[in-house]
């Protein structure tokens, strides 16, 4: 399936110049949304997974039901003071600030293999703070699933830099 | 499996007197996540649902995962101003002050049959906003699934008059 075409473009949102990819239009689809957790899943075939690790908000949507798919737990990585346990943090740089990525404590025991999941990958920012998280906990990640990759941002050399293997059901060019 | 042994209790979070019910331990659980997203498809096994209408941001992980297992669409139901493209809002109150959801304007066909899906159910504000955006959009909303019911709160009665039918895996006594 070209994942890609069940995908909406809208122009300069969420300002000047910026394409959003907005998966909105995939998701709501029913045999979009099966193919792509589908291909996915297919994707790692015979890869056994402990757990899948996905950002919040959009990550939940795609991580959730391939952790199904796969047959893995399900950890949720979130903003700043939304989980309710003991957390461990990580910032990571935004284009312009900063934000971090939480995780509870107990969330990953020491060896558990992890499979990341985002809807998007662009700089990689936030896929790394995410390993990060990840490894503190003795986690082992070498694999991160992403619905779209934005090539020209360099998102997947940055996760290979950390030794993590990424893979997109599609691509856009641009930004 | 008894579902609730899987779900933390955080005592006076966020605030003193509340027990906070936190679902993130039975999420990593690869078989009670599996075990859970299980009983809510048998739970609908035979009915057909065109979407699940999920709330941000839990309820995507648990609306996701079973409109996969259900063969549905996922509708994500959002806060105020993350939605990219032409939204309605329904707003609702809170304890103290109100807050909305919103959800995109094709995101739902009239006639389309709608699954309401979120972790926790307590007085049904959230719920009943996601049943009157569905609505306004011309789905059929008559069934919503939950993880947690909270029945001191009486959100499943709200729902009822709402010509809605709840179910959840577990209830919690108090708040």
């Amino acid at each position: 399936m070209m994942f890609e075409t069940l995908i909406r473009t809208i122009p300069d949102y969420p300002k000047p110049g910026i394409q959003f990819r907005d998966i909105t239009t995939l998701l709501q689809d029913r045999q979009g949304f099966a193919a792509a957790i589908d291909a996915l899943g297919q994707h790692y075939q015979g890869q056994v997974f402990d757990k899948v690790v996905a950002m919040e908000a959009r990550g939940f949507i795609i991580g959730a039901a391939l952790a199904v798919k796969l047959g893995a737990g399900f950890v949720p990585a979130r903003k700043p003071g939304k989980l309710p346990w003991a957390t461990i943090a990580q910032p990571y740089q935004l284009e312009y600030g900063s934000d971090a990525l939480e995780v509870h404590q107990d969330a990953i025991q020491s060896g558990e293999r992890i499979l990341l999941v985002d809807d998007l990958i662009a700089t990689g920012g936030t896929a790394l703070a995410a390993v990060a998280l990840v490894r503190q906990l003795g986690g082992v990640v070498e694999q991160a699933a992403f619905v779209i990759d934005l090539p020209a941002l360099g998102g997947m050399q940055q996760l290979a830099a950390a030794r993590v293997e990424g893979f997109a059901l599609c691509q856009f060019a641009g930004h």
